[in-house]
């Protein structure tokens, strides 16, 4: 089974086999009339190799932006309902055109709204979720040899009303089409190659990976390697839908997203990318009586301010009080500290202490899960570069460390090259100026 | 029930009856955030007289027009469904963005979509005509004390297609909707504060009606008079639904268009109102042979053309051969001319000729059918001011000309002041510096 799916997987990229694939643009890949003409163009070359496609877009780039803007002149406050309904105007737009830039070169499409598909979802506006795809019209269509065209981001609810996913969602509305419709792969066409072992901006010699699993997607993901939506890799994962990144404006086969299987986890190298995010804060609570729900009286008020809380972590304590200390995204800072300060009047004897000159650093690989003496490794790295690490938090397929900002760039060159996920070069060593 | 019914109206206006009311804004008074914020004042200021409201709302002005040149960049021939689903965006975005503005002001409101409500159309994508509105939602949402936000000029087919009216298709939604609402008055409100009896641009004495019959406003419409959409005025009559028209930037009670009953015919005057058109073109085909099928062998492919043919004249053949004379849009001249010198050439002996520089003018009047004479006094005042008289065409409560259209202005005034239309003035009337 797994052979017969690499060997599918391979045909696919050659040619060679007539699959049903889900091809998803991006708002930039359909930015203007020149763009979705040439997304056509891309959709009819598919079309010449036997494929059967569903199109999934986003709406023109900069166009929610602009709805978003004119909504919140109207009402600061804006959002639910009607919100929704003007911002899904975005995607309906770019359908529409994709369709007539078909037919105008003699392809058969046929452009379908949420509603029409129909992508039921729940009644959270602004963030909904999916709840099921009927994909009977889908298949009707296909069977009529029509390109069928799908508005990203948005749903419908049980009773009619208009929803979208939030932002990215397009992303999200592909894999859930792939996942109805049973597809062979679903396709999503970017402004990046691929997925890269990390930030090409950071290190010259990141490379490009053929292939990383559906987990290790995540991590990078969620750690900032802003190449896929979370939610569209999570959906993805649970329903066993291949997924490619591939770029708008090249050909190429792009980075294939797959489950974690024998096959794959054989070819794995240890490590397959380093993540990274700037956008982090830290928040120490010193003093915490060392009782039970001490955890909760803290961290209590931070969710029900809508905080989100990432990296957890808490000592041992000593002489019955101990440090908690926690990770936030930069821009809850002092919303964070404010709600502490007033949350924490009645405990008496703690002190509160945070900064936000800190970045989070990451090691990412199934790989490591069979391996020992990865963490060490990574430490020995930062102490032989003279970085202090502030905070460790460790999941089966990655390492985080907490570091001062200013370190961010020496440490992730540093551990790329000593986890070997350096590219080839041609050039000598001396080409690279390291800097600090 | 007439009495009680003008009584009513009369409340209405002056605001002690609570009514249910249609309100449709179109695209200049829906342009900006501003325009829309005003839109919402005016409405939470009629809620606050008690009166139940649904909204009919165009695209805000300029974006229909962006949106179809775009369609028309990406495929210049863009027509049919996809095209419809991309122009419908406009009204969708207002009707958003106006219940935002209510609700921002504290006013409950929701805004409905074509297939929201439904509307249900038939399938004639650019151009669809109305065929159902299921009001239960419509009157769910009103027992809920929402005010009901319709977008304009879009409907949806039975098997879930959206489509759009044609242009000024949301002055009919807005008719369409008060006919299966039953409201008490559908108002439309313009950048004009009501109907006049000709345009106040070529007559300065023009005055406004305050009540003017369902026909006469056809009249007056498919003659230039651009205040309504003509569809929207034949609903309305053929519903009995009571339309005024009247200004979105200032208060006063506009024009009422209403039944031709006995009241209204009562206080008539003769006429109404002068309607005319510069965007006229005439052709002759001299020398037809006085035989049956004539018309339809010179018709017939100007039909087929898509080019629609206004007045006809034949007058009585001599030497068993006939002049036929019919006018056209002018911007169709030039193909009907092209239509008629390949489509008559084994016609023999008939010439072709044509003229792009006249003008229709006509008097519109529901009390001219009382009243004998009109034509001749008609005739009497264009002889005075040495006008020549193309063709002639009437019917029951109007009588058209055709003349070259450097009289239009002239013939223009001449007939609005003979006919008992100026204005009273204060002015003496020296100050009116007659042009030719």
């Amino acid at each position: 089974m797994l052979a017969f799916y690499g060997l599918m997987v391979a045909l696919i990229s050659r040619g060679h086999f007539m699959a049903l694939l889900v091809q998803k643009f991006g708002g930039t890949s359909v930015g203007s009339a020149e763009r979705i003409a040439a997304v056509a163009d891309r959709i009819i070359r598919a079309r010449a190799k036997g494929h059967r496609l569903v199109v999934v877009v986003s709406a023109m780039s900069g166009e929610t932006n602009r709805l978003v803007q004119l909504a919140q002149q109207i009402n600061p406050s804006a959002g639910g309902r009607d919100y929704d309904m003007v911002i899904a105007t975005g995607e309906q737009v770019t359908v529409g055109l994709l369709a007539l830039a078909l037919q105008h070169r003699g392809c058969k499409a046929q452009a379908l709204l949420g509603w029409q598909v129909p992508i039921e979802t729940d009644q959270a506006f602004g963030k909904a979720r999916i709840q099921n795809i009927a994909s009977e019209n889908i298949h009707r269509l296909l069977d009529e040899d029509q390109v069928v065209i799908v508005a990203g981001f948005q749903g419908v609810t049980e009773v009619g009303e208009v929803t979208t996913l939030g932002r990215g969602g397009s992303d999200t509305t592909a894999v859930a089409i792939a996942a109805a419709i049973k597809a062979d792969e679903c396709q999503i066409f970017t402004d990046v190659d691929g997925v890269y072992t990390t930030d090409p901006r950071v290190v010259e010699r990141a490379r490009k990976l053929s292939k990383i699993t559906f987990e290790e997607m995540l991590e990078m993901a969620s750690l900032g390697s802003k190449v896929l939506q979370i939610r569209s890799v999570e959906f993805a994962g649970k329903y066993n839908v291949p997924l490619r990144v591939l770029s708008s404006f090249d050909e190429g086969p792009g980075t294939l997203i797959t489950l974690d299987n024998e096959e794959s986890t054989m070819e794995q190298p240890l490590i397959s990318g380093i993540a990274f995010s700037r956008d982090e804060a830290k928040i120490t609570v010193q003093g915490v009586p060392d009782v039970p729900g001490a955890a909760y009286q803290i961290l209590g008020p931070i969710g029900a301010a809508n905080i989100e809380v990432d990296m957890i972590v808490q000592n041992v304590g000593m002489n019955k009080t101990t440090d908690f200390t926690f990770t936030i995204q930069r821009g809850d800072y002092k919303k964070a500290m404010k709600v502490l300060e007033s949350s924490l009047v009645n405990m008496s004897g703690v002190q509160l202490k945070g900064t936000e000159d800190i970045c989070k650093v990451s090691l990412v690989g199934v790989g490591m899960r069979s391996h020992a003496g990865i963490a060490s490794q990574m430490f020995k790295v930062l102490a032989d570069e003279v970085i202090n690490i502030q905070m460790i938090s460790t999941s089966e397929i990655k390492i985080s460390i907490v570091i001062n900002e200013k370190y961010l760039e020496l440490a992730v060159r540093a551990l790329h090259t000593a986890f070997g996920l350096d590219a080839p070069q041609d050039l000598s060593e001396i080409a690279e100026t390291p800097s600090a």
